[in-house]
């Protein structure tokens, strides 16, 4: 079984999972039977390719590479057409983030879902606005609806959570969500100010020129919203989220929980009480003995309370190219087991 | 589709499981789609019992509690008879591990394999001792082979990797394997002799009576080894893994780690080199930055090294009766996926 992959999208994620599907196509087939081809990629910048038979992804990441648009199996086909017509049979949808509107990639989401393909993305857009009815709308249409990277990165906590953690009821969740923020905090402990780390995290390519996203909350907003609904069932807005980040933390503050074997951290929060579920994102100071005190940097963490095991925590990389063209990858692969399942059943039934 | 449940062993894993399931009965039915009875029990103290409808198994954990013999549904079938002829879709080998033999849980698994039955188990012996073989006599009987339970209880370990991390080539392992000593090693930081934690330990039922299996490491050595032939394809025995407890670490020991800003912790390890794979056990003066060295107690705790997400960890429990009773409900599940799956595409094809 071959999988026909389209990609919206080739910034660094698009880029980054190609790279990985490239270098591991051999390890892929020979591991999980995972066959593939990339058939078309829609990038503003770059241009709308089409090749039924698989692009030529080297010359397609060579042009990224050198800023120049893509020259061979440009289509003009706009991406809804692009979507619609292509022989894929999963999208990855892995266009910038806006949690304002959700646009464009929840026209592109909606789309493929109903043209019966599967969609796979790392877009807290759709995921985060949207996710009950998008899940719906898959369900209906009898493809996946997969979003393993709209919250740190590929290290896996959705598909734990609803993969081998299933059974267990999940009553609330404790993470660091945003690694940006997490690396200020971390920084500012070692003396520096609010100011002051933030130049140096904008240098480093951590946060962005607007930074309003991650040290104000609403990234972690988003990635709560995501976890509350798809890991407890609990149909809230984002709206309803409260929200509070980073920029209010002084020196004296580091210096307080200092004094009190504390440590700030960006927590996000999603607690079941009786039948409701509540979240919010507010700075907590962190008894130093916590499991999530430890986790320093651009490292992301998440607890589960369960009934059955008490707490888990999983702790890994929360960005960058190829641990979020890994998120993609995962969400690939589950898609591939149950369709091979079918297959193999197919055969026998 | 309702699966048939036979049990090898109703000691305290035995009757987590049984609890778990009773008691979700409708959570398991409503959120999974997940029906079932449990059909056999086999147990060497409370009798083998057998019901093709369905057991009262509530009067089983009723007469285990009170320390009596089944009186209901009882039949003078040994193990092997029952395993052959009962109308289990599924056998949970849940009796004690034989780390020098495997036996009789060996048995056990080859007779339910062999009949066409998925296993299901959290017993240490048959994964630790033959688990590639065993793992091809499933595949070539078209069942499932599952063993979550027989590293660090319930906490998913082994479905996470061959799950949701697949894709990642892992490269390392390093874990605290064994709550025992974790436990004791704790409480040696508290300025304890070896000689009086242990005999905590004991009182606890943290310990053994005979506390080698836990004290020399051999424990951890069997989870390693599951681990590296599971998630590391490194095919090597048990006797290839070399292990060292903590029954020389002395109060001296634990005063130099301190000094260094380190914590003495017993490690599992695996290790790609080259085209080899070595695994060892033994106790390792930790930095207490690092993310294991805040594992405290009977915590358990295991840091994958792979290529695309650089280092992940897990934390949770690693014993307990509802834990690991939940280690061998994932596997349960995770079988009802599969099948689901078939079945779905059954009626489609």
């Amino acid at each position: 079984m071959k999988h026909k992959i389209g990609i919206i999208g080739f910034g660094t994620v698009g880029r980054g999972l190609t790279e990985i599907l490239i270098n591991k196509r051999d390890y892929l087939r020979r591991k999980y039977g995972y066959k593939f081809d990339i058939i078309a990629v829609a990038d503003f910048k770059f241009g709308n390719v089409y090749n039924p038979k698989g692009l030529d992804v080297q010359h397609m990441l060579d042009m990224a590479q050198a800023g120049k648009k893509f020259t061979r199996d440009l289509v003009d086909w706009d991406n809804t057409r692009l979507i619609r017509k292509a022989n894929a049979t999963v999208w990855c949808e892995l266009t910038f983030t806006d949690l304002q509107t959700g646009g464009p990639a929840i026209e592109h989401v909606i789309t493929a879902l109903e043209a019966g393909k599967h969609v796979v993305t790392s877009n807290k857009g759709p995921a985060a606005l949207h996710y009950p009815r998008l899940k719906k709308l898959a369900d209906k249409r009898g493809v996946e609806f997969m979003i393993e990277g709209t919250v740190v990165a590929g290290t896996p906590v959705i598909n734990l959570a609803t993969g081998p953690m299933a059974g267990c009821t999940i009553n609330g969740i404790r993470g660091i969500l945003n690694g940006t923020t997490n690396y200020m905090l971390t920084e500012m402990e070692k003396g520096m100010a609010y100011k002051d780390v933030l130049k140096i995290a904008q240098e480093k390519g951590y946060a962005e020129a607007d930074p309003t996203g991650d040290v104000e909350g609403f990234d972690a907003r988003a990635k709560v919203t995501i976890l509350a609904n798809i890991v407890m069932d609990a149909g809230i807005g984002i709206e309803e989220v409260s929200c509070e980040g980073i920029t209010k933390i002084t020196p004296a503050d580091i210096e307080q929980a200092r004094k009190q074997n504390k440590r700030w951290k960006l927590i996000g929060s999603v607690v079941r009480r009786g039948d409701r579920v509540e979240a919010f994102v507010k700075p907590e100071m962190i008894d130093l003995s916590h499991p999530l005190a430890g986790v320093m940097g651009a490292t992301n963490a998440l607890t589960f309370a369960t009934d059955l095991l008490g707490d888990v925590t999983i702790v890994g990389p929360g960005a960058g190219k190829t641990e979020t063209g890994f998120a993609i990858l995962t969400d690939l692969l589950a898609i591939h087991r149950k369709r091979a399942q079918h297959k193999k059943s197919g055969r026998k039934a």
